[in-house]
C-alpha cells in the first residue's frame, strides 16, 4: 500500500458528510435544499456548511430561484466536482484492492 | 446510494492520515513508530496524535521495549481495529459499488 494514495485524498470531499452530498449529487443531477436534507438527514445548518465547503473548493453549484412564490435552492456537481469525485473514487478503489486483491 | 452507508463510516478511521496508518497496520503484524514514520511522511507530533487517537479508540496498541539500550516504540492492530479497519473497508467497497455497478 502506498501511503502516497491516501495523501492525494481531497479533504474536502474526503469528510464523511461531504462524501455523502457528493455521492448523491452524483447520481443525479439536481437536488433541492430540503431533498438533501431529507435524504440524509442532516440538520439545516450542516448541510448549509457542507454546502458551503465544497462551493467554495468549486464542486458543487448554488441555484436559487422562486417556484410559485417560494424560494427553491439547487444544488448539482459542477464539472470539476464531477471530476474531483470521480478522482476520489479512483483512489478508494486503490486502497481497497490493495487490502482485497483477490477480489 | 444509501446515506445510512456514510453515516456508518467511524470517524476515528477514516480520517485519510489515520485510514493510512490502519492500512500499514492491517498489511504487517507491527511496525516501529519510527518505520510509521517513515513510510507516511508524518511528522512525530502528527504521528503520535494519530496514533493516540486509535489507540483511545481501542483500535491500535502501542508497546515500549528496550533495544540495545535505545527504547523502542512499537505499533499494531488490535482486534477490535482489524475488524473496524475490515468494516471500513466494506462500507467503502458499498460506496464503491454503488457508483461503479459495472465493474
Amino acid at each position: 500500500m502506498d501511503p502516497e494514495t491516501f495523501q492525494q485524498l481531497d479533504k474536502v470531499i474526503h469528510e464523511k458528510g461531504r462524501m455523502a452530498i457528493m455521492s448523491l449529487l452524483a447520481a443525479r443531477r439536481e437536488w433541492s435544499f430540503s431533498e438533501l436534507k431529507d435524504n440524509l438527514g442532516m440538520t439545516d445548518g450542516n448541510l448549509t456548511t457542507h454546502i458551503k465547503t465544497l462551493q467554495k473548493a468549486g464542486f458543487v453549484a448554488v441555484t436559487k430561484s422562486f417556484q410559485s412564490r417560494r424560494s427553491l435552492t439547487t444544488c448539482s456537481l459542477t464539472e470539476a466536482g464531477r471530476a474531483a469525485f470521480s478522482k476520489h473514487l479512483d483512489l478508494l478503489e486503490q486502497i481497497l484492492r490493495a487490502h482485497r486483491p483477490a477480489e
